[in-house]
């Protein structure tokens, strides 16, 4: 194997992994949205918090290890972080009806 | 470059990078120990957790990624999860006393 090939694996590998996290939290946040009509858990907002604190330093430690774009990374975070918005949105707007 | 110069630079990298990291880490807990006997600051502790919190993830993000041996993650997070218990230990005494 050469040295880039090397290189490509491995940040295929790491692109791989992160997105495996962020489906994880975008998971969460579904599973949220679904039961904010039903039964809301005041603790999610935390866990959730501290999941994208957890993920924003996953992917900057990937970043710096150079295994992947500085571009990336804000693109991956960027689109968990809209996610979460429209869910503390669809949670303020639940809570403004009661 | 082989590709196994390739690895062991890019292995380098990432443990240079955790231990830039674990250094913070560490040197927030001394300035803490230092400070026990003058200004006690009671965010100190959810800061240090939070820290440790985003650390862990880093480490378990390099082990997955193969850039270091678990082994060398386990190394670098029990050092510093020991001289969090000495520090939360002499904060203890010193509440104890007070």
């Amino acid at each position: 194997m050469t040295s880039s090939d090397l290189q490509e694996q491995l940040n295929l590998k790491a692109m791989n992994l992160l997105q495996e996290d962020a489906d994880k939290i975008e998971k969460l946040i579904e599973v949220q949205m679904e039961n904010l009509a039903t039964r809301y858990c005041p603790l999610y907002e935390e866990v959730l918090d501290t999941q994208m604190f957890g993920f924003s330093k996953e992917v900057d430690f990937a970043v710096r290890a150079g295994l992947i774009h500085e571009q990336a990374g804000k693109q991956i975070l960027s689109r968990l972080e809209r996610n979460l918005a429209l869910l503390y949105e669809a949670m303020n707007n639940k809570e403004n009806k009661e």
